[in-house]
């Protein structure tokens, strides 16, 4: 394809969107295909010659349209939302066309400074303490591409800092960096494992220190925390949430798990506290756990902020709780994903940290193909350094783009329209009562509920069963509404409705509720 | 932005992109700015008002461009290239459109069921084993993001299943399954750690045989090798290669490291054998390889084949070794990076296993929110379970627009045309003989020389010094080229020049060796 090919192309596929957009309502929500759906109509292998772009852009339409679930449509409600815009396209549009894995500041210096810059707009819009700005010289951020890799990159910095702890409290027989070699370049790495034996030690107590390590959530935490675990071979434990404490974990029952594994001889490492559970949207007791902390210097506290992170740019959010204040003196990273309720397009997961040289001393490896005269003088900061992969996409320009377009005010009117219909279904549940029961306080833009016909409440087999066949009706509706089950403790099975996409209105709200009463009748009668 | 400003927006957008590309030869290829360039030209928080889409796309031009560097433009010869496509910038803009993170199959079934198909395609283009097919029902692939972030993902498997062999060979005290929980949900996962003491001693075990396991690579191996054990805490040894064997790791250094670390009790999990590194191109002995493997059934061998890894669709590389068939036959995994070489835009690494068992495994997690009705039956995949994040991106769509538009002909003249203005500017360099040398064999697109004034050869501090002085005075170039330098064993500092964007033609690499003779006469004048 030639530039002016490109030309008709690109205005053809932007007018496209367009239609898509202004159709997007009278779509199936749920892709309405079955399992090998895209086999019978792709051929199994490559095409020799080149076809046509008129061929293929048909194809587009009629192949890969049909099997997409619309998560911009104003019915989709389910899992989290991951919002799409205008501006998000036109970014990654430019972003395709210069495409650079800018893992250095040299490979495209602008990819690397706009980054550390909207990463400070965020971080101010969200009213995070200066120790996480850039200008912090200390602190910083960097943008990653989910929560799930941010919570396995911090959990490496975490691991690092715990064994770098640990080996000073031992003494001088490992090597005081914790086995971190900040500078090592591929040569120095294979030298230095080269020869097994002269490290034999140190590998033992580092294995046996290791397998001490645990890393803390709650049955509530998403599973990323877990995952995390799984990935790097680390323990991870699940404290126990109640209901009544609306499903936060409380400092008495860290505390507690604490004291019980250090006596044990096991290390506390990591903590993922979180602002927003997928499950109810729970915001765990931060200040509790800060307080709990300071007792445990090891212990590197995370907030994941994935979902409802970006609602702390809402005064009346910050100022109702005292999480913001006990993140902002005592946790060590703090996530929020800009692509799920903030406006920019997957992926754009910001990550926040109090100690920049954490991530740098776990994560840098530089053989010489990769050094820079900038890098080399420590003149910039090269993003590779603090993250898994070496390549990086430009994810900076979605967030300029959208945060200048929307404007803050703009930003926060996005969110506040989410919660605003979020809490109206919510009272419109709590008006009718039975059979409805809501089943934990709603949060932000998500609503917890299920069938209680009696209005027993509490966890029952006959109360999962009726909820599961009311789950099975709401499904007949996918091309109406996309909502999404889960289990919570003391409760059971029961659903999710989560606002978000900016296409939601009142009246898709309503069609909901209409479609909710529905499923209810049909499930009770049957 | 509505619809209608959207469409504006859009066409300004692409005509730009198409100027774009119209100046491409014009523009520096290397970003002439300072550290910290950007910071004077953005404010230092988000703006409170929406601002004109008009302000902030001249910005994008005015601030934004004059930083990049230019990896499209003909005269970027550096690290390796990032091809971008018109046809990958259409498809990463519908992409955006639609944005949904399809971490499961019902996310939007045409993401899930498009990927496994293109990999089909690409494995068949490369004339992979149908044992790495999807339609082998137990191997095929996954598109990851990164050479990196494939590393660390096949390291977990390969970890998961050495330690479910030893636990096998060790009897019935520990999990059969070596600690792998593939259907574990977060609830259980939690209860499975709850309770420590009962694990203790499995704990212990596991522990104990992580800290046994060696992964293996060479000194020529990317540091994504050894950066993949420093994130997962294992060890690493980078074998010796030799400048006689063309920088290829052979079969009885690799036999002898086995022996040596199996006899001292430690347990060799993993090899990355490399075809075509990043310093020389240099492919390692496969055959060999993949026959003092069969002696050790606990090594996984992962082929990286990052950069290189496309050219096996030329039958003229295919045949010219045997280094296919010993994929084909020995190794469990095989990953290429589309985004290099392969005319898509980054990113995009598909990874292909003969076993996705050995992924899901080891990566699999599922809460009840994740959990649907055709993910329990079965009868999907939810490529979640193959990779270490949970959302994922329609990476797909770029690799299916981009073979159709090229199709495999014009697939494999790009690469041809590579291949072909990299060996004609290897011979005018041996043509024209001192002070110039090759110092590798030239592989690919991949040409590896330095100054070598009297032919001596081999490595010393008199000719480190005077390529350092050469590679300052080719950096002095950056506005028309872009180069980049490595350090090879038994040589030392050299200089690299790959070919591989679209848009070089032989007048580019006449420009880039009219100015190499320049900077060699200065450099030999000082």
């Amino acid at each position: 394809m030639d530039i002016e090919a490109f030309r008709k192309a690109g205005h053809e596929v932007v007018d496209k969107i367009c239609d898509y957009y202004a159709s997007l309502e009278q779509r199936p929500v749920g892709a309405q295909v079955k399992p090998g759906f895209l086999r019978e109509a792709v051929p199994d292998e490559a095409p020799e010659k080149g076809e046509e772009w008129s061929v293929i852009s048909k194809d587009y339409d009629e192949i890969i349209l049909p099997g997409i679930t619309h998560w911009q449509a104003p019915g989709f409600m389910a899992y989290f939302p991951a919002n799409a815009t205008f501006e998000g396209c036109l970014a990654d549009l430019h972003a395709a066309a210069i495409s650079n894995p800018a893992f250095n500041w040299s490979c495209s210096p602008s990819v690397t400074e706009l980054e550390i810059l909207v990463l400070d707009w965020i971080a101010k819009a969200l009213h995070l303490s200066p120790a996480f700005l850039s200008t912090s010289e200390v602190g910083g951020g960097i943008i990653l591409g989910s929560a799930s890799e941010v919570a396995v990159t911090v959990m490496v910095a975490a691991r690092e800092r715990a064994l770098a702890m640990l080996s000073d409290a031992r003494g001088a027989e490992v090597p005081a960096d914790g086995g971190a070699r900040p500078e090592a370049t591929v040569q120095e790495t294979g030298t230095q494992h080269k020869d097994l034996d002269d490290e034999e030690q140190w590998g033992k107590w580092r294995g046996d220190a290791t397998g001490r390590l645990v890393a803390y959530g709650t049955t509530q935490t998403h599973s990323i925390g877990s995952k995390a675990c799984l990935i790097l071979g680390l323990a991870f434990r699940a404290l126990d949430v109640k209901a009544e404490d609306g499903y936060a974990l409380r400092g008495d029952v860290l505390r507690k798990a604490l004291e019980e594994d250090t006596a044990k001889g096991r290390v506390p490492f990591m903590l993922i506290g979180t602002f927003g559970t997928t499950s109810s949207g729970a915001v765990d007791n931060l200040k509790e756990i800060g307080q709990v902390a300071k007792d445990y210097p090891m212990l590197w506290l995370h907030c994941d902020a994935a979902y409802a992170g970006v609602a702390m740019s809402l005064p009346e959010v910050r100022e109702a709780s005292t999480d913001l204040a006990a993140i902002n003196e005592c946790f060590d990273s703090y996530s929020t994903n800009m692509h799920k309720w903030g406006l920019v397009q997957f992926d754009c997961s910001p990550l926040f940290v109090r100690d920049r040289g954490a991530l740098t001393r776990a994560l840098t490896v530089t053989p010489e193909y990769l050094r820079t005269k900038h890098g080399d003088a420590g003149s910039v900061l090269d993003l590779r350094n603090m993250q898994i992969s070496l390549g990086r996409r430009f994810r900076s320009l979605k967030v300029w783009f959208v945060l200048r377009s929307f404007g803050l005010e703009g930003f926060r009117a996005h969110l506040r329209n989410g919660i605003s219909l979020a809490q109206g279904f919510a009272e419109q549940l709590r008006e009718h009562g039975k059979p409805f029961a809501i089943v934990a306080p709603p949060r932000y833009a998500l609503v917890v509920f299920r069938l209680d016909p009696t209005g027993a409440g509490g966890q029952s087999e006959e109360l999962d069963a009726l909820n599961r066949r009311f789950w099975e009706a709401i499904q007949e509706y996918s091309k109406e509404i996309q909502l999404t089950q889960t289990v919570l403790p003391e409760v059971g099975f029961c659903i999710r409705l989560v606002v978000g996409a900016p296409s939601t209105r009142q009246q898709h709200i309503d069609m909901a509720w209409r479609i909710l009463q529905e499923c209810a009748d049909k499930t009770l009668k049957a």
